[in-house]
């Protein structure tokens, strides 16, 4: 069996990847049987946010190297990924995913995804590899989607601004419930609103494993 | 209903609490619907690890301000933990939890408590308020026991090195078990070995899924 490839994109919801729905999406896919490997970009964080106060700091921080907190040191640049080599691919959320993944926060519609993310999830949307987004990561389907000239299906939740916008990037959106996962099955293409919407973790995880599921019926 | 604390130091297994163990136990906590509380110390981490190479960095980083990353930002100093507003305290794992909190990583079984959490743990020890140590962090109860005399039951799993320094600070130590977790009722205990002997994520839950359920039992 090919492992299920999780790509973060920093430790943290405010400069990297959420941890909770990072956690929860190792964890609903280890109950599941299902073997990871994880992976990030080896590249400067956008920006290092105190998690504390809120407040962007003036320190600096390398992705791979912040993600594999989350992953125990076990991960793998993200250059080193091939899609023949793994049975989906999950990006969970935090701003990590709409900043360092991708330039959203500060570009919106006109963002660019960040080059070996983009190569990665053009190839894979193109051969109908099942793609989970969860939360925000979103944004990241719909510019590539844009960039295809697909017209997929996502669900950030029910936030009209950033719905509007990956309706802007030529997707379909559909509002959802935080425990529901929005399944494209022609193209095996999965997300739910996770932190957009939960107001805990029990909640967060509910989508997620939703997700998780939907990813697995696509694998087989 | 009071909350349950969870008591965090830092944010990754090396340097801090370990963010699997962590996570795990803010959701178990919020599937039994009990509300929590997080707080870690306002000091410096004794010290900072790239979790990738796995070697130590000239960096230095606060505890308080690490940890808020996996609180999502809704932590407390743990200077503001009065044990007569909680319902039980949990310690998370993690190399954070037996280097910041303690000094057993330098130290052994002559280490000393982090002095807010050795108020406080001797505080709730007294109390029998229930207490969860998860990983490592049973070396932090023992400590506070030895001071205060009293031979409570803890396990680490089977990793005979550090059961022995258990032993030798005056505690008994039971062989357990990933998905068990060891309940020392007269003393209000729980104690469960997760990443001591976890192989995966859904090993690790196991183990805190009955820690919690424990706890939770203890407190009613």
């Amino acid at each position: 069996m090919k492992p299920v490839a999780v790509i973060l994109s920093g430790s943290g919801r405010a400069d990297g990847s959420e941890i909770h729905e990072s956690v929860c999406t190792l964890l609903a896919l280890s109950l599941h049987g299902l073997l990871t490997k994880i992976f990030a970009p080896d590249i400067e964080q956008f920006r290092v946010v105190n998690h504390l106060s809120g407040k962007m700091t003036d320190e600096s921080r390398n992705v791979l190297i912040e993600s594999a907190r989350i992953a125990r040191g076990d991960i793998s640049p993200l250059s080193a990924l091939r899609t023949e080599d793994v049975s989906a691919i999950i990006f969970p959320g935090g701003l990590g995913a709409a900043s360092n993944l991708c330039t959203y926060v500060r570009d919106g519609i006109k963002c660019s995804v960040e080059s070996t993310a983009e190569k990665i999830l053009s190839k894979a949307m193109k051969e109908r590899i099942p793609l989970g987004f969860i939360c925000i990561a979103p944004v990241l389907g719909a510019k590539i989607a844009e960039k295809l000239g697909k017209n997929i299906l996502l669900t950030i939740g029910d936030d009209p601004d950033t719905a509007g916008d990956i309706e802007a990037m030529g997707c379909r959106h559909r509002i959802s419930k935080v425990h529901e996962a929005v399944v494209d099955k022609e193209n095996h293409i999965v997300s739910t609103a996770a932190y957009m919407s939960a107001k805990n973790i029990a909640e967060c995880y509910s989508g997620i494993g939703k997700l998780v599921e939907a990813i697995k019926e696509l694998m087989n």
